[in-house]
């Protein structure tokens, strides 16, 4: 088999993409990207760049000409385009059945539910006042949660209604029902994990440890490995992982997130079918990371190991403090620490809120580590200017 | 201080270049390249490549109009033009006036000698004759080294004289004296090992493990770390390494190899003022790699940790089976070995001898790993069709 000559071609050029790009090259993959902007974080790492909106078919169909095998960073993107190109003979991992499965909460929570994998109880809505039936005690019950069935992420799409006042303004700031909804019970988590789970196209898998995540404003703030679970769990979690795996036919790097009850219970909360934000950790911490196992998995190559290399890993996420072209502070005096990794994505323009970076620390416990890594949280900045 | 903003430029873009990049670009910097080749390997991760002769000023004022500081990849390059652009302000790292000291086997040998590191005995010389007298008992005698004092890399420009008799072949063969030479007395080493050293601008240091090479037809074959040296000697190679550093002033990465006698002496054998193939290895064996730690120095950031993460490494260097368009075989077989990684260069062109690729193996014994990595040697080749 002729390796070299294998194109990839990725649908996305923002981190998750950039990322992948410099495993795939380290293997002297020609990577291909379609992003909406020039600027985009692969934009630098990648052989060729198509510009195009992600809803315009065209920029796939130009994508498709240039490469051998098409992946995605990012979930929300035009299917049915991918179907056609999938329809004309081209590869497309994961598959699009998988992607329009995952892609909608709906479709993604049926699937896993009618395969035995716990998640919350959760029903399409039509309107306020069926999501009022399911406020009310002896069925989901408040707090509850809102969701459009499609095109969420970072909290967005979601809403929590507390109690029966709030449904309206909940529905409202969903769209008033433009896109479809849907209700779900809302679990009093006392831990919110997740695992990168590989599965290659003969089928076979591996799974990453559990890492454990906190989120700020429903967007990640800190994934700590390994999590802070007893083995049990650990078991359980990760027998889901492989399950889910199964159940979806992945190929690639998936993640699957779930939330991990005072009594021990486990639900899945949501699948994505890439590598995700919360497994960054990888890079440092195990010998290979999410990106290089997707790409290992799309190419059709066996998986690099997945386990730990080290005792304890913290990946912190740091989001524009302010608009403006991007200017980091602190990097110097963060690299007094020898055992610290920025990750830039070289966003030229920070927005306060924006995904800018995130920074990796190693260490011998979950504690030490811990506390180096929100120092740093302290000191490491972008601001705009 | 504004890192994001700091403009790095690279005169070569062979694969030291582009792992160079690989670590630039996951901290966002921007980076230019001076090579001669449109299709260099760092071609499609560099921002922006100027293709230019080595030789050619032209190149060298065009990549200093684009970048902050300027670094290399290879030491067999203009200097004097880069003394002109350090002249009018640009800032070289390392300094022009180390690389003029390391380009020159003479002049980097007198360098070291004079401040007390041991290196092999040698001596400039005009001609045959002066061969000869260097060749009799009592002087440095058979076999007898010759050497181009400038120019020469994986074995180029060094001829070993086992008698007169070989005298005058090897002297046609280093260019009749067209080039200056150096005779060196030979060292009957029972091992050759390397280490890595950066210095910070600051001055502030960090060595890396001793690694064990070995070469076949003088390119790097193999290289195995940790070297199968007792501690003393290990103690010894790393304060030598250290005592480099200092004398050349060397801001990035340095790598000095060294031979090992049976009685436990240890000489210089040559100093790369750059990240080396001997230091691969610390790409998956070190939790900061030696191309990371080049970046860090030139753009003025503290050192990452330089320790082995695992107990042992192995990396095997691949060069190309035959000429044409470069195909590499074995690559799903050589990954059924979870704890290998393969760097593909990115060369479209095989050539007989060509440097391609390398891959690592880690393991838990140097063994163990050994025998992995030398079964993959004969499973992975690249061929040109």
């Amino acid at each position: 088999m002729d390796i070299i000559k294998k194109k990839i071609g990725i649908v996305g050029g923002g981190q998750l993409g950039k990322m992948m790009i410099l495993e795939a090259k380290r293997l002297g993959f020609f990577v291909a990207v379609l992003d909406p902007s020039e600027d985009c974080p692969a934009h630098s790492v990648c052989d060729l760049l198509i510009v195009g909106d992600l809803k315009d078919p065209k920029g796939y169909y130009e994508l498709s000409k240039h490469v051998d095998v098409i992946t995605y960073e990012w979930e929300n993107i035009n299917a049915s385009t991918l179907e056609s190109l999938e329809n004309e003979g081209h590869v497309i991992y994961p598959s699009v059945k998988t992607l329009k499965t995952v892609q909608n909460k709906k479709l993604q929570k049926t699937a896993l539910f009618t395969n035995n994998i716990p998640v919350p109880r959760f029903s399409p809505v039509a309107g306020i006042n069926e999501i009022q039936e399911y406020g009310k005690p002896g069925n989901f019950g408040y707090p509850l949660m809102l969701k459009t069935t499609t095109g969420g992420y970072d909290g967005k799409g979601n809403a929590l209604i507390r109690n029966a006042g709030e449904i309206e303004t909940a529905y409202i700031q969903l769209g008033s029902g433009q896109k479809e909804l849907m209700v779900e019970e809302y679990i009093n988590f006392t831990k919110e994990i997740s695992i990168l789970a590989c599965r290659g196209i003969d089928g076979k898998k591996v799974i990453y440890p559990v890492a454990e995540n906190t989120h700020e404003n429903s967007i990640l703030d800190t994934t700590v490995v390994p999590a802070d679970i007893d083995s049990a769990t650990s078991e359980k979690a990760t027998d889901i992982a492989n399950k889910v795996m199964t159940v979806f036919e992945g190929v690639g790097t998936f993640c699957v997130e779930m939330f991990v009850t005072g009594p021990g219970d486990i639900f899945v909360n949501e699948v994505a079918p890439r590598p995700h934000n919360s497994g960054h950790y990888t890079i440092e911490g195990c010998f290979a990371n999410q990106f290089e196992n997707h790409i290992r998995a799309i190419a059709g190559l066996p998986f690099g190991d997945t386990n730990m290399m080290i005792p304890a890993v913290v990946m912190i996420n740091l989001l524009g403090v302010s608009d403006g072209t991007a200017r980091l502070l602190g990097l110097e005096k963060a690299y007094l620490d020898p055992y610290v990794h920025v990750h830039l994505y070289g966003k030229s323009k920070s927005k306060k809120g924006r995904k800018m970076e995130h920074f990796t620390v190693v260490g011998a416990t979950v504690e030490d580590t811990t506390r180096r890594a929100r120092d740093l949280k302290s000191i490491l900045r972008i601001i705009g200017e």
